[in-house]
């Protein structure tokens, strides 16, 4: 039997979404580049979702404009969900990152169509309004998707940065957000970014 | 050098909110009994807790009592922090179950102590709202937690109830809340239950 041959409910919206639940499950498996801070393995998606999403629970006392936390934390959860489809592009692979935007919104079209229509409207609107980085909700939830891997590679070694032979303006590039908009935090950010080039972690 | 020397930024409220988020980390140590769905491995409890705080945006139109989807969501990714400190208790260990009560209090005594005093007692009584289960926030919150491991069940052959001998009655009343606040659903799970008997998954 197939996973469809346990959900037929009756109900066809409800075996749709139990459906795209069960389907969900494999973000457990796409794997990102940065390690658990204990370096027993790679974190995946799932995790990292949940990290960031507990995350911005926290740190909106830094954020430079008001932002409405409850929304930020569904977008924290279902923000990286296309890479279910699309699998993880390291952030630091120059070459992946150029045709990363079109392979997410095929990604997208097929992630998305397995909901209930305007259930699947209003989670990919998250999804295009965080990726746009505009709002400030948007601009919060980024922030916190780049300071946990940040805090991760600060905490083992800067693992991701030594393998993937990160530069210094690489980091600050994909950290700007953060100085824009949680300066207080980017202080830190900041210092970390020296000591790992003192510590020969991250290219000058 | 420590984990706390790389986290001194200067400001010791972010200090500690970013030890706390490198702390939380552990929670990807945590296993419950629940195997993923690609029975590969069993899941943990920040990939449990994120996978439920995005069924949460999936099935409010079942609820009985409007539910806040902002709060909820946060109440799921927090909802099992403090087993951090006191670990999993298998739902279905009747024995563990005696002392869970007193053994998480004296978790989350630990836990959320690491906190600035406020963050920390916000966090704090969601949980115990959750804990609960009073409010319809905290019923929706409870049905996403028992609902996911059900249709992890029963995707993986009963893994669960078969492994730990369990019986029908502990699972009806271990869904009860779904029952009660969830009635559509409910009829799915009820299904479920006659048939894991009849596979010989679940003992009648």
């Amino acid at each position: 039997m197939g996973i469809q041959d346990y959900l037929k409910s009756g109900n066809e919206r409800l075996d749709k979404q139990l459906l795209f639940t069960a389907e969900i499950d494999r973000m457990t498996g796409v794997l990102r580049q940065t390690l658990l801070i204990d370096k027993s393995r790679r974190e995946n998606d799932a995790e990292h979702s949940w990290h960031i999403a507990v995350m911005a629970m926290l740190f909106r006392e830094y954020a430079k404009e008001p932002v409405d936390i409850g929304r930020v934390v569904q977008m924290c959860v279902v923000h990286d969900l296309i890479e279910r489809e699309a699998d993880d592009t390291f952030a630091y692979d120059e070459k992946a990152n150029l045709d990363k935007e079109e392979r997410e919104r095929k990604a997208a079209d097929i992630l998305f169509s397995k909901l209930p229509e305007e259930q699947g409207k209003m989670i990919r609107s998250l999804w295009e309004e965080f990726d746009a980085m505009q709002t400030p909700d948007a601009k919060y939830a980024a922030c916190m998707d780049r300071l946990q891997p940040f805090l991760h590679n600060t905490l083992t070694g800067g693992h991701t940065w030594f393998n993937g032979r990160v530069k210094k303006p690489m980091v600050e590039k994909r950290m700007a957000v953060i100085r824009e908009f949680m300066p207080e935090v980017y202080k830190w950010i900041e210092a970390n970014i020296e000591r790992g080039i003192e510590r020969g972690w991250l290219a000058p």
